[in-house]
């Protein structure tokens, strides 16, 4: 599991820092690799990584501001034209399935996989045996979402040496213990399973969220997260500016993850008036020490836990 | 004038050519830079080149496929963005305004200027006092256009070795010459003003074509370009292949050329099989020796002819 950073500044593209998108590689979880946003150029970005756009099979849209979402259009006809044949799944807030669809009718695309939407609202909005991932609302004047994506835990290992000191010989008994509470032995015995299995193996908890003010609130949907994705647009100086333009500064969103017990935030989003981003970081980690600041191919590695 | 030349491939971005937009930099002309499709990421492009955003007041869209267009949106923002305020013009098929609008409402982007939309026709798509643009069909499976701009004769200088030697003094009279046909002159001559203005100046003319399959009958629209910028998706090996996919090749682009009294051909919208295109280059030279295939920030100047 290991998140990518594909463009990591606001508002306009420039030579630095790309328009937003994060991309999360699931590909030992799940073969599949998940985006986050796709401003314009963001296929142009993957170009210069080892993703390939065919494994790409969902997309998490935060909001329909250009600069999250201009690059789609161009991406999913391009996974098309290279081949992708997988279904793909754009999730979003209303909207997004307006501009997608007038982009692709009116360039004549005919895309080579099916293309689903799904609208976001608060809560679980996708759910398969290994993942779940909710969506709560942001506070960024139009429709904006942050996404918590928890993996689910897995379910511990038989322990052999217990089941051999047990007398319990291998054999299709041990999928029965794996499978069930309580299993009646061959010799009459019966035994509770949890006595011969390991414990859970936790999963991890990535949250990513869109662009949005300070919002104290967040604090439980952010909770004991293993990576935080917080924008900070602005500066502690500009606490003014960040609030009138919806956006956040370094200091708050440290303040946030302090507050949610995370383990890790890295900050996104980043204004193009900070050439240097050195006393971005540094105001920051006065707060939350384990803090990063983003940049274009910027890559995270979240070890598995076990 | 200049011709500048910011995404040279085909269908999908690569490392090396990115998808098509060519600006036409009119600076000292008229103050202003047009530009010729504008694919994903063309200002990305921009941002390595000196174009200035707000001073680019025409966009010429061949046709609407994606690799043409999807850049648009991103382009008309950041102008706002970056305090344009004069009207911008966006030429083109059916269907473009529709796009735009789309984007542009969806994303919840006001601009800080104008935006005006003209559908083209075969035939005079716009004209001022020292330009006139041209468009004319061609042959792309959608509705794709090919412009010739032409650049007016200026009419040409007094010259006063004439005027001196015909005993007129310099004065008001001088503008008089030039504005009129014949001039009564004080001591009551009546002068010819073409007897003392020297030939006028003649414009340029650059004629840029959308994608189009080898279409012979263009050379009437063509004719005695200073510049021509042909598309060359495939080699000639391909052929047939740019038939089926309503494309052209080097040679039959530079046939055209060498048929229409063109003073340069320039090759563009080349596949990204062709990772050297030496081979390109030289089988169009052999029909056509002033061929050059555009690589991305190619840059051609287009000297004057006085």
């Amino acid at each position: 599991m290991k998140l990518i950073f594909l463009g990591t500044g606001s508002g306009v593209p420039s030579k630095e820092r790309n328009v937003s998108a994060i991309a999360l590689e699931l590909l030992q979880e799940k073969g599949s690799v998940w985006l986050f946003d796709c401003g314009e150029a963001t296929q142009h970005q993957i170009l210069r990584t080892n993703i390939r756009p065919r494994k790409i099979d969902k997309i998490f849209i935060t909001h329909l501001h250009g600069d999250h979402i201009y690059g789609l259009p161009g991406l999913l006809s391009s996974r098309s034209f290279q081949s992708g044949e997988s279904p793909l799944t754009i999730f979003g807030p209303p909207g997004i399935k307006e501009y997608v669809e007038a982009s692709l009718r009116v360039s004549g695309t005919s895309l080579t996989y099916e293309l689903f939407y799904k609208e976001v609202n608060d809560g679980v909005i996708f759910e398969d045996e290994s993942f779940r991932v909710l969506a709560t609302k942001l506070e960024h004047g139009v429709t904006c979402f942050g996404y918590r994506v928890i993996e689910k835990d897995k379910p511990g290992q038989l322990q052999p040496e217990k089941l051999a000191a047990a007398g319990i010989q291998p054999g299709p008994i041990y999928q029965q213990i794996k499978d069930t509470d309580s299993v009646t032995l061959p010799d009459g015995r019966t035994i509770n399973s949890v006595d011969f299995i390991g414990p859970n193996k936790p999963g991890r908890v990535i949250t990513i969220l869109g662009d949005t003010r300070y919002l104290p609130t967040l604090s439980s949907f952010i909770k004991e997260s293993d990576v935080l994705v917080h924008e900070a647009t602005f500066g502690s100086e500009e606490e003014q500016l960040a609030d009138q333009y919806y956006h956040s500064t370094t200091k708050q969103a440290a303040t946030l993850a302090k507050h949610s017990d995370v383990k890790q935030l890295i900050l996104t989003h980043i204004s193009s008036r900070y050439q240097q981003d050195e006393h971005l970081l540094a105001e920051a980690r006065q707060l939350f020490i384990n803090t990063d600041i983003a940049f274009d191919f910027y890559e995270k590695e979240i070890p598995s836990k076990s």
